[in-house]
């Protein structure tokens, strides 16, 4: 398949990476020589490059952040959400990210489908429905929410942490349908 | 992992395989062996052998059944329809089979998280609109939506394939999550 | 009024009760003897043999099966699933079924409109509080509501018989929406 | 059955007859002579003998109007909305009457499950698209539904009259799940 | 701005006042020395002469009548209900009557937009929150929702006014979203 | 009222100002200096300095950006769709600024309470509509919704900007009501 066959990676303009501004080419040869190839929301979102910074610069402060969530529960965080809003993007790439962070082959296609069945402890289920209340009906939380969270061991922190994993990707989600974000081939096997 | 170790099946009883009717032994050890391993909705069913009979050849009504529906397409309804419904088990299965039947490793992942966006053709996503309609608001399906697969070139004997598969698979999805059945750790790596 | 002048039965071919597979025929006399008409279910599903006979098996499996709930009971679940999924077929036709079995004219318009306000015991209304449960949010099911079933005195078998008519009668409902399956005049005074 | 064994007409307070304000008592006394009976949705709201005189000038200047609206035409707003609506009181005593008004013992049945299957004209299915919209999401009425009515040949006037039965309907639904409001038994087979 | 060039009251016919019957010309000539303007409510129902009789009956009943429920809570449930009905007319007029009833210029806005984040008492949180259970699912409601009222101190009498309040303006949104009824500008800025 | 009788800003920690990293301390006094207060999602945010100053830049990057778009309409959106989230803080701050920018008192209200309804234009409306769309339903934004976007004139860079505000305040509506992010009384009396 040449170039001109393959299918878009946006139904936005993509830049050529020489084009791009240096600080983003810079941020995504990083990632490229980590992970062995350039995952699409980069490309993507580089078509706007104030947005590419503040979109990864938030990214990482609730993804990198130091605290209680372990990463491979964020990662969780982020499928069973991305699910729920049918973004076919996070849910592939997340999912293998996931796969990675949790050692567990099976785990991201049993929260993508439905988190109240997976191999995940009672914890984690909590942590998943708060998630998901945000994601839906974040008008509808309240202090029972938090005592729920708090009774599994939740710091404030934590709680704030998972609502704004479940907030940004509620955005990324929104942004990778109406962009029409393709995965790349890779993530659908990685972890597996 | 021992036996008594290993994740529940089914929330109900699961026989042993040398108690039940001859019948139903018979038809799970010839996909034990076409497969390689006994789909866990053979097992969790087999406590109930004349829903069990009943299942299986209503299942092969509709799948098997010689027409204009390729066996990847009737796949595709499964896993469109069985993911809005959140059924781990027939997503995580029927992603396997449709990846085999498709010859395609995304397509079963593509089509679950958001058929809309899936590298599929635009008779498909007509195929699957109305799949996911009789899903989720069959009470609404009327003329109009005939007339659209019509021009898409489906038969009335294709549309009752497509409704009645999208039907069947609304009560597997269903008893799957009642019975909390378990997909088998083998088909979430199959065909990719 | 003629023949050609009748509403249809089904907006699919409805074959000629001689032109049917001798099993089909068959099944149908019985019923027609028994009941003094067709019910059009048995006419609309002929267009399909092996359909047919499934569903037919799968429908005895769960409503003549013996067990805990009543007749009454298994036809209950039956007229309030399917007046959520507005599928006129089924709660006419099973309405009159109802009316018979529980020998009182008022319960199915009761439960068809509103089960929260029928003239049923608490045990029913929790029997139909999960079977809608199953019915609208089956991915919802859990734990707790096994407990709440168990407290009204359902055992696991029970259960399994609710969720199974509750999920029948979910695909029986879309069925009868695509096809357009009209109730037969006789349903609508019969019981009353 | 003795008086303080028949179900409450309605949770709250229902006054004697004599103890009603004259006006009342006479609204009364004139609906049970013509009916043979007194529709508990009288009895229910003389317990406020203000809501009860505007509810029944309101009523009556919806439903006793002269238009182009049969009154069947207006019973059948009244069915289809209360249905959705889950009012036990409104289907089955404005099913009654819409047998009656229509002089069709079955389109009641057919109207209360799924109006758009139920042997009625375009314009009245029509009428029902447009009445229902107003029960469920008046918010998004805009022009083109005007437009669609008027292609069927309704007045302005004749839009307002629908609208106004579904909106007054809805706030009865509303008030007759809360004080659950019993329908007489005499409703069920009237008019069949 | 000429008055033709007013931006229309009401997308159906409104009156000239000298045209309206004497009863109905007297209810606005008072409620217009009141507030010294005409509310539009007044001027798009007074197409409709015998429903706007029976309107502002209907209105006084809940609104004016005495009973523990403060004038300034009556509006706080219009104002909540509406806001989840999108009744532009109803949340801007009753928002700014209810800023006046409760001498507070924050009120309106923070109950429109989420009354559970409003400055009000846990009473009147339970109040609003029956009021929108009301409005939105009154088929679920039951005795659990009466109890928790009265544990709030609530009377049987203020749970019919509750309802009746969120019944009658459910009405009163839909009339006003059809009519496209436009909210006077006065309203906007009273009470701030 | 003293400092600690006043309503909470969050209900997480909320840091002093001399406390803040030195680069969000200026952005406050900025803001403050502008504005003649420091509105509370500043303060709010600076619990979190890395997700401050991520949160600022994407907001400036899509509300600040060159375009076509004007100011008022960016705020029409940022208004219309945290009124379908129920996000006070949003709704009310982005009120009083829609006000400013649109120069017209009503708007806000209008939009906030149904966009339908306001005195915008059809282009206005169609954004809306769109806005709407990807914050309630992304994963069915499809090519003819851009379609429709085009025929008013919008561009690609025109619908990437509609749909980043739309998706960027879907995640600010989420934070807002998780940690219940009070609006700054000036707010609301603001350009009225």
């Amino acid at each position: 398949m040449t170039q001109a066959q393959q299918p878009a990676v946006s139904r936005f303009p993509v830049p050529e990476l020489k084009d791009m501004p240096e600080d983003i080419q810079a941020r995504i040869l990083e990632v490229q020589e980590k992970s062995g190839f350039i995952p699409n929301v980069f490309l993507t979102l580089a078509h706007r490059p104030d947005e590419f910074r503040a979109f990864f610069a938030y990214h990482d402060a609730l993804m990198e952040k130091p605290g209680n969530l372990t990463k491979a529960e964020r990662e969780m965080i982020v499928v069973a959400t991305s699910s729920l809003n049918q973004c076919q993007y996070c849910v592939i790439a997340h999912g293998a990210i996931l796969r990675i962070r949790a050692k567990d082959p099976l785990i991201a296609d049993q929260i993508a489908t439905n988190y109240r069945k997976a191999d995940i402890t009672d914890r984690q289920k909590a942590m998943l429905d708060f998630a998901v209340l945000v994601s839906q009906k974040a008008q509808e939380v309240g202090e029972a929410d938090f005592d729920t969270l708090k009774q599994h061991g939740f710091s404030d922190g934590d709680i704030w942490d998972i609502a704004g994993i479940s907030a940004f990707f509620g955005m990324s989600n929104r942004l990778a349908n109406v962009t029409s974000m393709r995965p790349n081939a890779e993530f659908y096997s990685l972890g597996r």
